[in-house]
């Protein structure tokens, strides 16, 4: 029989969408390939509705009770930034965990403690779950419910001459890992390490670009800029420019991607775990999107633009790259 | 530091409530503690959202292809379950997976296949998901979002002096995972394992119930009558007693079960993974009750009353039982 690996994590989604049946009640407006699903509510209201898995040994390692709030921080974050990305408001959240026999209660409530904070601050209620022994690893899984009364932000509306966009900065939550993995904490390391422990979904942003009429496609970037602007790409139906100059990096991720001497490409396109948005703004309204107010100092850069066609060119001071990054596989 | 095992489930979701923030939004009528959360929709429609997870070596096993069109069957299904004991029909699911390296294409295919016949069954399309590595074994979340017009039947709502009832039979499912586990087949095992295997969620009991207006407090029976019993006499702060010669069970219960040995109470009250629907009806409107069409040929049976006071008491023939039944506990 065939292994996993061999089809791709997207080859068995395409497979297992053949085996639904084709025909989705009408009341649904996306289904199964965007950041989350949609559906019409009466009074002009898209309804949101997302879910996301978190693994042990896949998404996180469990270590001490500080380290379970984080877990517990980003397993809620990483589904609220899937809303950021529909441009939606958190209603409510679903949290189910699978606990195996040597969890200790201690544990159980830190990753509650994180649960909540993220909860609070993005004003996402915890409202149900379901709790489960578990025979293997630690198994969170987090549904959250949202609302949009502007046109939820989809991957396919791109068009043919957008500017590509993206907030904040790429590739920091991968060299968090990094510094994770190594062991390593020089003076600058706080907030890489800080970008993949506790991502801060961008709530305001997708707010913002729901409701400027000026976005075309927007996702967030989970899997790396390549995977997740593959997926841009496809659902639109168009290629993409890129410049690798213009993607945006923490201050001090150049040098100390030198001193670790790892690549700065690999983590920038395909390290994966940034929750930043990736946008398309529509031609001509570059310069009145740049005047709409920036929230809570994250910025957003132009680094591409979309073309007829398929595929990225990935280009640095005008020349392809030989090699093609790609997003992380999971299988 | 404490072990799961010490405080039990209900222990550990008491003291994970405490750190939740006690103040839920207005717009959810139901948090934590009913088999569905509850929210108000324009136009009298309650939304209702739900999650289950199921684990490999907890739930389920895995096994030839078949038993994995089986396991999707039931992860769906139990999920509409918690929609039928609010009276609600389904709208959409979610469905994660986790998948161990050694998970073959075609049995995810399989089990697809079961997750596809039970959403076409109950009209229920599964409009996203999310799909994942697994460093454990098979991981299966599956979220549903449901509605209903009428008021959603919550465990809170009964009263004293309301005759309590449940469809279907109890103790099926139970008696088909001893069977399963004996590796017994007997010439009249079919009902009992399929119960087990591909448990049919009450949805079209839980629309009557919901449409009657005589029904006080529902619940899905998943953890055992008297677990699930426990809940609603919590929930609403009353007693029960429930007459165990009233228990409904299939024909050919009692004689399998004293051909295996088995105790056929520890099956009736806390064998679990029933999905009947237990539920009260107002005081004096049995009669009107009995007269209202029964859906599909599955029967229903008063087997008690709810009283003022705390605590179930189970009496045979008038008299009390000595040892207390008590529900499947997870840890």
């Amino acid at each position: 029989m065939a292994k996993l690996r061999d089809i791709g994590e997207f080859g068995l989604i395409q497979r297992l969408e053949s085996i639904l049946p084709a025909k989705v009640s009408k009341k649904w407006t996306q289904g199964i390939g965007d950041d989350t699903a949609v559906r019409r509510l009466p009074g002009g209201v898209h309804e949101l509705f997302t879910q996301d898995i978190l693994l042990e040994g896949v998404h996180f390692l469990p270590g001490n009770l500080a380290r379970w709030e984080e877990i517990g921080w980003k397993a809620l974050a990483v589904n609220l930034s899937d809303i950021a990305a529909m441009g939606g408001e958190p209603i409510g959240a679903l949290v189910g965990l699978g606990l195996p026999s040597s969890a200790k209660v201690e544990e159980v409530e830190a990753l509650y403690r994180g649960i909540a904070k993220c909860s609070k601050k993005y004003s996402c209620p915890v409202i149900g779950g379901d709790t489960n022994a578990s025979k293997g690893g630690w198994v969170i899984s987090a549904t959250v419910l949202g609302e949009t009364r502007q046109r939820p932000l989809l991957r396919r509306s791109a068009r043919a001459g957008d500017s590509l966009w993206v907030t904040g900065d790429l590739g920091s939550a991968a060299l968090g890992w990094k510094l994770m993995q190594r062991r390593k904490s020089p003076v600058d390391a706080q907030p890489f390490l800080k970008r993949f422990l506790t991502p801060e979904p961008r709530m305001d942003w997708g707010r913002l670009l729901a409701k400027s009429g000026m976005v075309g496609a927007c996702i967030d970037v989970s899997d790396g800029l390549a995977g997740d602007l593959g997926h841009l790409s496809r659902a639109s139906g168009l290629g993409f420019d890129v410049d690798l100059n213009r993607l945006p990096r923490h201050l001090a991720f150049s040098k100390l991607c030198a001193s670790m001497k790892l690549k700065p490409y690999e983590l920038l396109l395909a390290g994966g775990e940034d929750y930043e948005l990736l946008f398309t703004v529509r031609a001509g309204k570059e310069t009145a999107f740049q005047k709409l107010p920036l929230s809570r100092g994250v910025k957003v850069a132009c680094i591409g633009r979309a073309r007829d066609g398929t595929g990225i060119r990935w280009l640095e001071d005008g020349i392809g790259m030989k090699q093609k990054p790609r997003g992380f596989r999971h299988f």
